[in-house]
């Protein structure tokens, strides 16, 4: 038996640091400006406590490219490495020098905020370059020193001429990422992963217009200077307190995470908590359309104030993902699959605390300005609604804001609308029927029928609003919501009393023999049915149960039954028989002339229903300008 | 000045393989599978080249569960390992065994079909195990070895008994990972990864059913046997020569790739190259539907029969990701970001590769069953029309094959549309002019008018066409597409002759005024026609441009202006002078009746249109009840 140790092979593993660290190659920026960065904090930091006897200073770090030798060079005014740490942060792979100074500085370390770990980030370098020079001087008193490496694992170490402190990194770019040497990609890098990084980075420099001197006259140019391109904003609004920030600086900061946005945001929260997990963030409320798709994965992803990722997929909840914004976590795992990021418990506690915080926001915006609130309601509703139907700790908060807006531009919570309509709409079996629409235009003539009656009409358009009406009716007891066409409305709310009828039951049969002869071939259940003789003489409708099931389907998840889709749509036609018109059809002696007169009410009831199209609104329409003539 | 050897500390780069080899834990078991078949495929190679002295037999890999003991085992009949093989591939990380043996058996190695990388790929197990051990016996005539390590560097080796040849390995899954120990799990990732690997898998035990013996009773039971469960078929289609297969085999294969799919695929496309990169598959058209975004990511990546994604975007062209099936090529790199994916040139070729392809299948479909290939046609139509716009060279090819449909259920191809209406929409400025209806419904009266002057009426309903005719128009010399509800259609296909107006020039100003005092606050834009007798005496059209454009912006991409998505709808409202109706108007002395006929034929031409909606549907719809009574 023998016991050893698993050997790394450096020459192996190499290449494969090289090739496989990261799938994507352009991060080998954010890492070397991650090191930059964590340089500096370390500088800031022993320099607080009294450690390093230096000037703190306004130290940066400055990226440049040099087209012609194939470089690019970063550099810094931090910490700065002596020989010994060149050796021991460098020369071996994988040390984390991070790890050891947050051990040392326990404490201090999470404020000081640092972000990386030396060793494998730095080698990212090799990604993209085929040399890399590093020169640096620390902030101690020993000489500075030169390391270079070509990729293979050899190094060369000596004393070097540097009289500033800080590092210098230089990459000699390889052939297949010259891409790296264009000032646009670099400039695009530092914009999408360092724009809100603590250190001022410069690239390059740009031109200010200076204000005229006095005296200047109106055709005088205005004086310009160049001045250094700092790409990022090192405090962004997120790391400050929402105390020492008015309306506007959130506005504004959502300008400069969607410069391409011109839409302002509704409303944001300001996330902040540091137990038991650390979390900071803004999320803004967009205006969202109905289409659910098309507007997700806008939230930023930030660990320390440097970019990971904009998708948060298992990290904020599936309803939250339609929000913009920022969320700022050094306690989110990242290199795990997205399915063990589900069952990790943290993000589970931050994926409910985010939760929780929508919905106290929603709350206190419904209670502090309602009229606000309900302006608001058609862009935010989407998110709501889904919320609602997706968390249920979500739809016991939202069940009191929750707004169910009328066809006359009212707005009811749930609780206001059961107070509103209960007398009027509660059926003889005590149930509560909720009235709604979904289209204003296409339903008209049925709103007003049920407006006649008294009735209110919300306004349901939501792309899963089926979705939650099934919800609702299973949630709460003795309701149901009906859609106006979906009866007529003496059936949709049935009462103790029935109508009389102006036909005797023997012209009642006579009338339905009649409407059934003409209309056999064209798939109609008939219902005759005594109604207010103002009221449409024939109206076509569609029962809910039906109807509502294939929405389910196509808008997806649970409910809706299997192969409902494909069945055909089913729709009865309802006959009054206290109107004028119907009396006549009864009493007309040539069936020619009844057969017209039904098939011409037939043909208005099924454009008031949005069904006459085609060749049949062709034929309508030419018998009808017959007609005016 | 010193140079040395960076150092790669095996206690630092070890936590990090276990945590960032793969984001997902998962792949533990399709590495270890793939080093199985590794194993099992060099005997193989060694025994056909007479350099192994064994008999080859049916090997297969087992893999087995022991939940009490929190165990998984993975066995190979393989080419195993002797000590210092073990010494050699196991003890040094990032030792590329497979490597090796392709460099001794280059010109085989291709055919041998070797997978993976041992080394990195073993270790994955440290995902998801605390303890690993390996007990092998070499297929030379060598003790058998059994190996153990904690997931610490340190590891122990041993002799083991062990008769047969093979490999077991054994992972001690760690707390957790036990989700690791359910059957349904590793049944699955055996499933997603392992499906089609070329050595039979064993998972367990199935019932099978076994024919009755003869004499048997109708009543008795049929007789079952335990047998071994494989999960995968080890010889998939793609792996076959065309020839050898037959349709039913190229749809039971989609079945066995899609067990949920119940629709058939329309024709599938084998693909079959090995120069200059190596790549087999099978691609499958399947029925599409308008919606292009739901169905993408269906086309599955294979390298040597181990799935690897479902995500073949930069690989396949876009177009194309709407297909289904398989791709399986070695010569995709893999562990690279997209970006880098697209630029490379083998990638390229491979995707050109892929396009060709299916162009040429498409082409032999339509030479030699145009019926077929039109009945087709629908299902289809949305992938090449979004090649035709995305890929030039696709473009070229579907020019002969891309089929344009009547209104009447006919198809043309472009160059048989040009010859059909050549003599009849061509304009006097030398334009073929091409009609066409997006809707037949809606658009039903105006596709008659188009027809009752023999003109053909093209049905372009795809959510791209307005991107594609843009491109047809441009490319094509003196070719304009026009809906049919653009115009007046004399204005559409201009001709020498002029129509002959029955009215006078005073009296067109005269009702001119009279229409516009009554149509003014509308926004119509009134244009006088003298147009046939029997046309109908108001219609409403749409111009063509602004329509168009308002609609590529809808649906993105290119063309569209900016903003254009937010102007208004702009409408004109054509009277033609030679109807009676007109003619009544202008001599209806009483303002009022003239108005009311005025506000009727304006409301039954935007019925037409599908313009009359909401409130004004409902009071027309009344106003005619009143008029038939």
């Amino acid at each position: 038996m023998a016991t050893g140790k698993i050997n790394v092979s450096v020459e192996n593993i190499f290449p494969l640091i090289k090739k496989f660290l990261y799938s994507d190659h352009e991060i080998f920026l954010r890492e070397l400006i991650s090191n930059a960065t964590d340089a500096t904090l370390k500088l800031k930091h022993l320099t607080s406590i009294g450690e390093a006897k230096v000037e703190y200073g306004s130290p940066r770090i400055e990226v440049s490219i040099d087209k012609d030798k194939k470089q690019i060079k970063i550099t810094d005014q931090g910490i700065g490495m002596t020989e010994d740490e060149v050796k021991k942060y460098i020369n071996e792979v994988a040390f984390s020098g991070a790890e050891e100074f947050l051990d040392k500085y326990k404490d201090a370390g999470k404020d000081a905020g640092i972000i990386g770990h030396f060793g494998l980030g730095f080698y990212s370098a090799f990604m993209v370059a085929d040399k890399v020079e590093i020169i640096s001087k620390s902030f101690k008193d020993e000489p500075a020193v030169y390391w270079t490496c070509d990729g293979s694992p050899e190094f060369t170490l000596k004393k070097a001429k540097k009289e500033d402190r800080g590092t210098d990194i230089i990459l000699h770019i390889a052939e297949d990422s010259t891409e790296f040497l264009e000032d646009s990609k670099i400039r695009e890098l530092l914009t999408k992963y360092n724009k809100f990084m603590p250190i001022p980075i410069k690239f390059g420099m740009k031109t200010e217009t200076l204000p005229k001197p006095e005296g200047a006259k109106e055709e005088d140019p205005a004086p310009t200077q160049e001045v250094d391109d700092i790409i990022n904003n090192p405090n962004p609004a997120w790391t400050k307190k929402p105390a020492d920030l008015k309306d506007e600086d959130y506005k504004s900061f959502y300008r400069e995470l969607y410069p391409m946005q011109f839409e302002e945001p509704l409303f944001n929260i300001h996330l902040n908590v540091d137990y038991p997990f650390n979390l900071t963030g803004i999320l803004y409320f967009p205006k969202l359309t109905n289409d659910l798709n098309i507007q997700k994965d806008r939230i930023q992803l930030y660990q320390n104030q440097v970019f990971v990722t904009d998708n948060v997929e298992g990290i904020v909840p599936e309803f939250l993902t339609m929000l913009r914004g920022v969320i700022d976590s050094p306690d989110i795992p990242l290199n795990v699959s997205r399915s063990y990021l589900q069952a990790d418990g943290a993000v589970k506690k931050i994926s409910s605390y985010i939760t929780k915080k929508v919905a106290d926001k929603l709350s206190s915006l419904f209670k502090n300005n309602r009229e606000d609130f309900e302006q608001k309601w058609n862009d935010i509703k989407v998110v709501i609604e889904y919320g609602m139907l997706s968390e249920d700790k979500f739809f016991e908060k939202a069940d009191k804001f929750a707004l169910y807006p009328t066809v006359d531009g009212k707005f009811f919570t749930f609780e206001e609308l059961q107070n509103n309509i209960k007398d009027n709409q509660t059926d003889k079996d005590d149930k509560l029927v909720v009235l709604y629409a979904s289209d204003k235009e296409a339903q008209h003539s049925y709103i007003e029928a049920a407006k006649a009656k008294g009735f209110e009409v919300l306004l349901m358009d939501s792309p899963i609003i089926s979705h939650l009406m099934q919800k609702l009716e299973t949630s709460k007891e003795n309701l149901s919501f009906a859609r106006v066409d979906a009866d007529h409305l003496d059936n949709l709310i049935k009462k103790e009393d029935s109508a009389i009828s102006k036909l005797s039951d023997e012209e009642k049969d006579s009338l339905k023999a009649e409407l059934e002869k003409v209309t056999t071939d064209k798939g109609y259940t008939i219902q005759l049915e005594a109604m207010d003789s103002a009221a449409s003489p024939f109206i076509i409708t569609e029962p809910e149960f039906m109807r509502r099931m294939k929405e389910m389907q196509q808008t997806g998840g649970g409910g809706g039954m299997f192969g409902m889709g494909n069945m055909p749509e089913m729709y009865n036609l309802i006959v009054n028989t206290n109107h004028e018109l119907v009396g006549e059809i009864l009493n007309t002696k040539t069936a020619k002339k009844r057969e017209r007169l039904i098939n011409q009410s037939l043909d208005l009831a099924r454009l008031s229903k949005g069904l006459l199209k085609g060749e049949e609104l062709t034929n309508f329409i030419s018998r009808s300008y017959e007609m005016i003539k």
